[in-house]
């Protein structure tokens, strides 16, 4: 067995995420799950690279080759993605290592989140790795997703082929943030890498900032992680990035009760939350409350640019909707902004009821057929409103000619999104607010599925740029 | 011009609500908008009585006589619905009331809301209705639902014709809560009645909670309000009926910027929140906290009985969810239940590792074929445990198959539901997650789009019991 120097994570990363090669070692039953379900997926979204099946009893899979073991497959191995029983992971990382492997993600579980056996396991297995000079992400996880390069590692279903290629980079604990449990075509939302942790035996959230700090594709990372083990180190990076790139993270375990059964999930202790609190608002790490947020708020960076202030416009077509808006802005340290005379002047040529903020354009709306030659000039005119550095549109849409004109009208002021916006939408039928919803975000606009929480992020941008 | 006794509040809303015949007064021009739009909608969701449209221009509109003025409509007005110009309206008023209307529904915009000449006019209409024995809803509203009789009012197109038959009033000072606005249909939550208070120039919540507390179809009442006229009456009434039927309140306007647009938006003062915030608290009344709160957490006392206590178990295919679920819990109260020895001997015949709470079937699920036989029995312990009061489900879909099976599932379970539960879902397609979204409401089980909300709902239930 060849002894050689562990390699740094940030290097590691560079194998997980941007391999030429990978080998995938698993049964290859169709049942779109193990190791037939990861090459799946790999070949479903289009991966760039090679893909190298391992697997003793099949000679063929998915129209390719299967190679008996790992160290016959006759290229060099960047990646290894292990979906074998437990018990086989130490001679298959020793395998995929004679084929030059550097990094590996065991995708099988059964290791410390089981019993004290697997725990051992584990630990043999991080062992034998490092001896070979190879970093592994998981066990227990679903891997990892790169939209840059077509690479996504579900060993599940997902049912659809396309991820956007985006700004936020996720690194969570948890297999949610997959492509089998996540509707990311559906949502459109700007992806540029994701890694699931798993049981974070090796590779942790720490490796992966130090990789995401120079990642040109990545301008927002939202980390979800239920336990930190190197707190100091954690928050020693995590401040130095966060002063270039925002850093969120979601971490339950606030109490008693979730600390333990934290530690029943992944075999860690969630440790004191108030150290947490205290260190996230020292490092400049924004601590968001929900899973929705998590995967939400981290939008507003990624498309969007910094607000230059805390002054907020609402242009709403519900008077209602507007004053909610108003009120959860507020509650993020946001205030509702002064128009200037040159914006109420220009309002009030089309009604005198618009010179207000939030500007209710709903009565205008219903009273005209063609409504966008009415609102896209108060949305023109609140963008150019040097009163103004945010700005919150509440639409309604409730047909598909509806929707497809809200995007023309977008695409029509993309040019003149100068300062951040996002979007809460509502309207009859679900179909059509989500058609409208993924035409926004391909468009580069975030909408959000609650409309206090499009507040929220704003407010959270605005806080951002203060610091 | 007749002069008769003002009807009790009350009263009125059983002519809104349970009107025979109802007449239409407003444009027929096919906009999918005013007069037309409102009949379109009593048609389109089989509005069970009689509507006589009424306008001097047209002869016909929809397979129906309309009327040249509402005095010449040849049966007695239960309801009149008004979608004319404001200055029509007194006018109007008057010729219903010679048809013997008890009650209207201003539609019109225009009005207090729109200037002072508005705030008069309003002033005079009111005087005119109660002078003529009427009651009024609005102006500058989108009216009323009743599931019991097809009632929707909605003066703008839809594209769908259902609306859930189900337990929950909502009463709301915005047109987002109609029928126009949110996919009902697709939803499919259990509705009994809702009315937009817009203007509230006569009939309030006041009034409205009246009439509910006696209404068989409901059994828990949300508010969503800008201002409340008598407070004092609010929380008198809103106490006594709180002690029956939960009553929810959202209640914008926390601080002075929302206060101020609240202002604007309908003519009323919001007041100082602290004294709303006590005053909530002493009467028994829930404050949520956002719109999709309003819109979501009284289902749990829509369809499920109240939790007996504070214990809940957790029932999860996501490790790391149903470990937020826990801490969401906490956070509202509930504490996760210690399961029963029988529970612990009966999940651990299964798996020893699904003898704790969260139960995560994760690990299971995957690695059988049929799911559906591994699940069933586990729910089933759960909801026979005695250390266990409420269950919050966390489920995955991700094909129609998938959804199919879990509905069948639920069927069969059907008859065991003894405690409350909720459900929070995820999978790679929102049409599938919806599909099972709505077959589960459609069962009386409440689903939830926030996995936080879902926790927070059961909580508020318990909480409510013990008081």
């Amino acid at each position: 067995m060849k002894i050689a120097t562990r390699p740094e994570g940030k290097v590691s990363f560079k194998a997980l995420f941007e391999p030429r090669n990978i080998a995938v070692i698993g049964s290859f039953k169709e049942v779109l799950m193990g190791g037939y379900g990861v090459t799946k997926s790999l070949l479903d979204f289009g991966f760039s690279g090679n893909i190298y099946p391992v697997n003793p009893v099949y000679s063929e899979t998915l129209g390719m080759k299967v190679y008996p073991t790992a160290d016959q497959v006759p290229d060099v191995i960047d990646l290894a993605i292990i979906v074998t029983p437990p018990s086989a992971v130490p001679t298959v990382i020793g395998q995929c290592a004679q084929r030059g492997a550097k990094a590996a993600i065991i995708v099988s579980d059964g290791f410390a989140e089981a019993s004290k056996e697997g725990a051992i396991l584990q630990h043999e297995v991080v062992d034998i790795a490092h001896r070979n000079g190879m970093r592994l992400i998981g066990p227990n996880t679903i891997g990892i997703i790169n939209t840059a390069n077509g690479l996504v590692t579900t060993p599940y279903f997902t049912g659809y082929d396309r991820i956007q290629r985006g700004a936020v980079a996720y690194s969570s604990q948890t297999g949610i943030i997959g492509a089998q449990a996540l509707p990311y075509e559906d949502y459109a939302c700007p992806v540029s890498k994701m890694c699931d942790f798993g049981n974070k035996c090796d590779l942790n959230e720490i490796d992966l900032l130090e990789y995401l700090a120079d990642d040109p594709e990545t301008k927002v990372i939202a980390i979800h992680t239920e336990d930190i083990k190197d707190g100091r180190k954690f928050m020693d990076v995590a401040q130095r990035i966060a002063a270039n790139k925002p850093v969120l993270v979601l971490k339950p375990g606030r109490n008693e009760a979730s600390a333990k059964a934290v530690a029943s999930h992944t075999g860690s202790l969630a440790g004191n939350d108030q150290i947490y609190e205290n260190a996230f608002k020292q490092a400049g790490v924004i601590r968001v409350d929900t899973w929705q947020e998590f995967l939400e708020i981290p939008k507003v960076f990624a498309s969007q640019p910094l607000p230059q202030g805390n002054r907020i416009a609402v242009f709403t077509v519900s008077g209602a909707a507007g004053i909610m808006a108003i009120d959860a802005a507020a509650e993020h340290g946001l205030i509702a902004a002064q128009l200037s005379s040159t914006t109420t002047d220009k309002l009030s040529m089309i009604s005198p009821r618009l010179a207000r903020n939030p500007v209710d354009a709903g009565q205008v709306w219903t009273i005209v057929t063609d409504f966008i030659p009415t609102i896209e000039p108060m949305i023109t005119t609140l963008l150019g409103d040097s009163n103004v550095d945010c700005i919150l549109l509440i639409l309604w849409t409730s047909s598909t000619a509806q929707t497809l004109a809200l995007v023309d009208m977008f695409q029509r002021l993309k040019p003149q999104f100068s300062k951040p916006m996002t979007v809460w939408l509502y309207g009859p039928k679900l179909s059509c607010k989500e058609e409208l919803s993924r035409e926004l975000e391909t468009l580069g606009v975030p909408t959000y599925l609650n409309l206090e929480t499009a507040a929220k992020a704003l407010g959270i941008a605005a806080n951002c740029n203060r610091r």
